[in-house]
């Protein structure tokens, strides 16, 4: 079982803190965006005497306010299409145990979400790695890349839209391409959609669930975390019009029982949040993007792409080892009394060697405290003795 | 992946509900109990503006509570002993990761939580099951028979205590013998303690945490699912001394980032519950198994055990078959436009062709229902085609 690349580190940033150092955490996606009102509130006003199981895959209440939430994105889906899990992440793993069998393969662009490493190793998944690259800004692997890798044990491919770690938006040209390659060989498309909220510049999200054609191979993996920054819900949802997927997929639910009655409650109650809270959200975080990545640019040696959506960028640091630099810089380092955690990018990559030379930050700090963690991260890289030119 | 036998039925149970009837549900352990008024109350006054994610272990602030409450029943443990988990399904599922390997062998006496085996088939983890028997009440099976099945490959002892779905209470002098045996074979003693607040008639509740000299072998897996009546709160917990198994469970807990932040506050204030609701339920609890095993066993060919804990019986009935029995029950009986819902044996058996003719009844409904629910079962045997004296 592999160690979690964004908490690994967490025992040197706590020792750092113990002596009374400032860390700037962008080493994970927890906003600090406040959760929608309406949603608070319908935690606040429960009026329920018996804090009892719900159905194991979710209260028809909420299933069915979640297909308003879908099919005003143009799913078109019913309530029966849809699980509702304990997060997203039992969403992907009722995903991997519920379509993917022992021993046998998905393919997965990297650098990729650390924990389907953790998901897959649960399931006795091989995960089969597929390169892309910095320089155009992590964008889709070419389809013919995809297929040197795709044997008869190729069961799906796992794309995370918009992309954790890379911030990536996938455009619809490369959503129709994944979508000829999943008809050609008979694979299930699984859509991690965990950030669908968050795509900038006016640019449009395109899920797999809106190609025709494709419907019994996608499965969407949700959750309300990132959706209402509201991450310690713990409650996400499995879509997919494959009926066979959602049998299979509810026999693991009921092994679990249930997901949680209160989070239901409210989560049927963020699905009226009104669009004003969603113009205000993405309006901060293209602030912070923007002011996170031009910072990083205008460091000597750094480069960052500037990604479509989600709240990461992945960044290349003249550095020789990310994973040494994270450290050095919570245990090491500080500016002012002030220092920065990071996940180093080799976390999320999965092919020997590579990523050594790359970090992911997450902005998800108001401006001012994004400000002072690049200053930080400015003074460190200019005196870090593994400093690579 | 198997079935769960409590749930299997309910597509019956729902088309019995749409034509009328009214259907006693003695099928699942889901108490009629109210949570305590604390416990709902910490929800409702709830004062963040982010859900956010808490430390993957849990909060030290819950887990401090909670090590209060284990410390008022001589565990003697600190909070760093003690994962926070989603639900006991976790703490058990978290326990087989950490403990066993693909292919190892667990010995859990049977009739047992037919869950196990879910959470067992997920893990690869190979279940021998061991018999006890409704003649002496489901009594631990002697020493002598665990040694018989035991291999390189066995890793583990379950046992669920007091037990679902018998209700028996395993006495000091059994625990000892297991310990003896953990010893002897260096296995892992796994001590589900769900029902720990549900022992009747003055007995005493033992934990293998309460045996000296076991300390490296014991994990607790632990939920507020039935003790507060909180079972849509989704929060358990695993305990052990055992510093490597703590290690290896926060690697998965890492994986799935963090448990529910509103159930943490909620538990973390239910365990300043009042011992007035522990006795007033204990009382409620123990009037309700009287009526139910002695109804059971005032109808004729019927035999209940009187258990000492949970609030579940396993009783023999003169039938044919339990799953074909329980079904007919919801498709084609009623009295007075009445029936009941319960679950067959049969699925809390592992080993084929034992449990066809017990049920597990759990007594989660108030004194009148139940009256109404045996007057019914009793109608029911006595014209049942599949009857066998």
């Amino acid at each position: 079982m592999p160690a979690s690349p964004i908490r690994k580190l967490t025992p040197f940033a706590d020792k750092a803190k113990s002596e009374g150092k400032k860390v700037y955490h962008l080493n994970i996606g927890q906003p600090d965006i406040e959760t929608p009102e309406g949603m608070l509130n319908a935690i606040k006003n429960i009026d329920f005497n018996v804090w009892a199981y719900t159905p194991s895959e979710g209260t028809l209440a909420y299933r069915s306010k979640l297909t308003e939430y879908y099919n005003k994105l143009n799913y078109n889906i019913d309530p029966s299409q849809i699980l509702v899990t304990v997060g997203g992440s039992e969403a992907i793993t009722i995903a991997m145990q519920a379509c993917v069998n022992e021993g046998d393969e998905i393919i997965i662009p990297e650098p990729f979400y650390a924990n389907y490493n953790g998901f897959a190793c649960m399931s006795n998944v091989v995960v089969k790695p597929i390169l892309s690259h910095i320089e155009n800004g992590f964008a889709l692997p070419e389809i013919s890349e995809f297929e040197k890798l795709i044997t008869p044990k190729t069961k799906a491919i796992i794309i995370c839209n918009p992309n954790n770690p890379t911030g990536y938006l996938y455009s619809r040209k490369e959503l129709e391409a994944l979508k000829e390659l999943c008809l050609k060989y008979n694979l299930f498309l699984f859509s991690d959609e965990a950030y669908r909220e968050f795509c900038y510049d006016g640019k449009e999200f395109i899920s797999p669930m809106h190609l025709e054609g494709l419907e019994q191979h996608v499965i969407v993996m949700d959750t309300v975390s990132k959706r209402y920054s509201a991450c310690g819900a713990r409650l996400g949802c499995l879509i997919t019009k494959n009926k066979e997927v959602i049998a299979a997929g509810l026999k693991f639910a009921q092994a679990r029982l249930s997901p949680g009655m209160v989070e239901q409650i409210a989560a049927a109650a963020a699905v009226d949040t009104p669009d004003s809270y969603f113009e205000k959200v993405n309006k901060e975080y293209t602030m912070r993007r923007d002011t996170l990545v031009n910072r990083l640019n205008s460091i000597e040696g750094v480069f960052c792409p500037n990604p479509g959506g989600a709240f990461y960028v992945v960044a290349k640091f003249p550095i020789d080892n990310a994973d040494k630099f994270c450290q050095w810089m919570l245990e090491e380092f500080d500016y002012d009394n002030q220092t920065v955690m990071m996940a180093p990018a080799t976390g999320f990559y999965s092919t020997a060697g590579t990523g050594h030379n790359e970090v992911r930050l997450a902005y998800v700090l108001n401006k001012q405290d994004l400000e002072a963690a690049m200053t930080c991260l400015e003074k460190a890289l200019a005196v870090y003795p593994g400093r690579v030119d």
